[in-house]
């Protein structure tokens, strides 16, 4: 049996204030001809599907067109679970109906544990919800912490599972451990969002949404397929795929992955702003690229920005190196805070810090006498 | 052939800051048990299902909780359409998939105008749509108007319509001449929103949606279901049913209406504040009704809504019956500022047009003296 685990779609994301939506409209049509190419038994979608709760119309068309090929046209069934960024109610809509065709929708979290039987394996369904829902749903008090609720559900799951058989688990989790980036909502303040990895042990294969990259956790039977697309630069050198398992009756499984490489790549560039507009550079590269620069310079630059667009249509954010400086120095600005120090010390200070260059004693008496006269002036007011 | 005509849900609908799912539930709950007793050959829904493009999500799961028992569990195909209140795009997520179960539903408007044939009669969907996409669509220059839209769509359907079956138009407009109420959004500034009556002559029943009253038009042919449920107090005095068609080969038909009544009515009354206080007066009626008081009182009343509400407590809206005579006055007051009088001339008219009482020489004494006062004040300044 052959399925592939996919999830983190996020149609109608915003990345700096860009819709993603031809993106990842280009590389679900890469995923849809994956899928007539392996002729699966299951596409897994592992939550967030969508970016938000009210997604953009583009997104919905995008979805629906989709998943209308996937499941209807290529007769594959699909099995897909709200994740947090998904509004549970709203992506329920019609899933009474999408069963017909073998298209399993679990938005909301019910107190139903049993499982999708396709081809021989189980797929337990468990949707993202906050502990709440489920310390109401299982009427137990007792749950507070994600950690609580997973196990609680994988509990419900574990009295009817069959140990001999091939079990999956499709959850939006958050798994201790497991190796974050920019574009994830935390699913909760504090650090009680994390679910170790030993309450899946039940199962043959964890098939997880939530985190974006596929190497974000390193387990043989738990993995996260990995999103979509680059969604933020702090996944700039992420790969990005899907996971094709064949497994067999007894859940022994075997795992390849495919990549998805939409025609613009998201990244980062270090480097000087001449070097940066100098052809001999840019033309060995994919200027059309979805780019971070990080500028070398140091001092005044008349509109970078301006300037960088020219050559790199989509540059989505710009910063300068010495900014890093700054927040390294930024510790010690505290320290300096506390001292009694002369306010042209504090300037001194103030200007290596914005500079990275020293004050030099030329230019420190030019100050002296500037804060001279402003005191006198101030004084004989 | 049977079929039930009803339009103008609104799920999700706010009338004076109040949800209506609950009223909405009730009455959906009575037309499923209608559907359960006529078993109909099939349900139309002639357009805003939704209130708005961006439903709560209350209205999400009503809408797909009560579709699912007419369309799968009483197994009666559904023909619905999407009204100016709805977001076609939104509206239409899986409609693929339904259409397995025989639950038409057009969101968006396309080139496809053949029409959906349930035992033996031909239903032609048009969804709502700006004159402006039927102009793209179709590629028809000269379309500007709703009128010119409609009648270039009817103009296509006519062309493959065999006028020997029975055919039914399934649309939302505006029909010239239909009485209008508060709570329909109006389709176009200036009146251009119309469509004559004689565009749908090709069709032996045209069951509409947009005007909430059953009566809002007089037409052998044409008809509005009406809305749900009084969505504005100018409905207060409709009533609100669904139209149960039974219609031969040839669209020769008869049509009974079906009465739906909410346990909560939305009604007008005009009182003194006393009389509306007086329990030998509200003991006779439901007190919990969605209430538009008209108080005919005259003069300061301390909080009259806060004492109404404990006897009414969904009262939406109060008015006072010295407002209208204040309108009705407004005209003269423009022609009194225009003319020179003495400040205790306009007092005087001012006096007269908030309290409809006239200002007795005796007032008028104080007032002059107060006036005086004031005036010696400030020029002493």
């Amino acid at each position: 049996m052959k399925f592939i685990h996919t999830a983190d779609w996020h149609l109608g994301k915003l990345v700096h204030g860009i819709y993603m939506t031809t993106q990842q409209r280009e590389v679900l049509q890469q995923f849809v001809k994956l899928v007539e190419e392996e002729r699966p038994d299951a596409v897994i979608i592992a939550g967030d599907l969508y970016d938000r709760s009210v997604p953009p119309v583009e997104a919905v068309e995008l979805l629906n067109e989709m998943l209308f090929t996937i499941n209807v046209e290529l007769k594959t069934p699909i099995v897909a679970i709200s994740g947090n960024h998904d509004s549970a109610e709203r992506l329920s809509f019609g899933a009474s109906w999408f069963q017909h065709s073998r298209f399993y929708l679990k938005g909301g979290l019910t107190n139903d544990f049993s499982p999708v039987n396709i081809n021989g394996v189980n797929f337990y369904l468990i949707p993202y919800a906050e502990p709440g829902i489920v310390r109401e749903l299982l009427d137990d008090e007792s749950i507070h912490s994600h950690e609580e609720a997973m196990k609680a559900m994988v509990g419900k799951i574990e009295k009817q599972l069959n140990p001999n058989e091939a079990n999956v688990l499709v959850g939006h989790a958050f798994v201790l451990g497991g190796t974050t980036s920019d574009s994830e909502r935390i699913l909760s303040v504090g650090g009680s969002g994390c679910v170790p990895s030993d309450v899946f042990s039940p199962f043959d294969y964890t098939a997880l949404g939530h985190l974006h990259s596929p190497d974000a956790i390193k387990h043989k039977t738990i993995r996260y397929s990995g999103s979509l697309l680059k969604y933020s630069f702090s996944e700039a050198k992420q790969r990005k795929s899907v996971s094709i398992i064949e497994m067999d009756e007894k859940g022994n499984f075997s795992l390849k992955e495919h990549s998805l490489t939409p025609s613009l790549d998201m990244r980062e560039i270090e480097a000087f702003l001449d070097e940066l507009l100098d052809p001999a550079f840019y033309q060995q590269q994919n200027t059309e690229d979805y780019i971070k620069v990080i500028l070398k310079d140091e001092g005044a630059i008349v509109d970078p920005m301006g300037k960088l667009r020219k050559v790199y249509p989509n540059i989505l954010h710009l910063e300068r190196k010495i900014e890093a400086i700054d927040l390294r120095k930024k510790q010690s600005y505290q320290t300096v805070r506390d001292e009694k120090k002369s306010d042209l010390d504090l300037f001194t200070h103030f200007y290596e810090q914005m500079t990275s260059q020293s004050f030099s004693s030329e230019k420190r008496e030019i100050m002296k006498n500037v804060m001279d006269k402003v005191k006198l002036e101030a004084e004989s007011r």
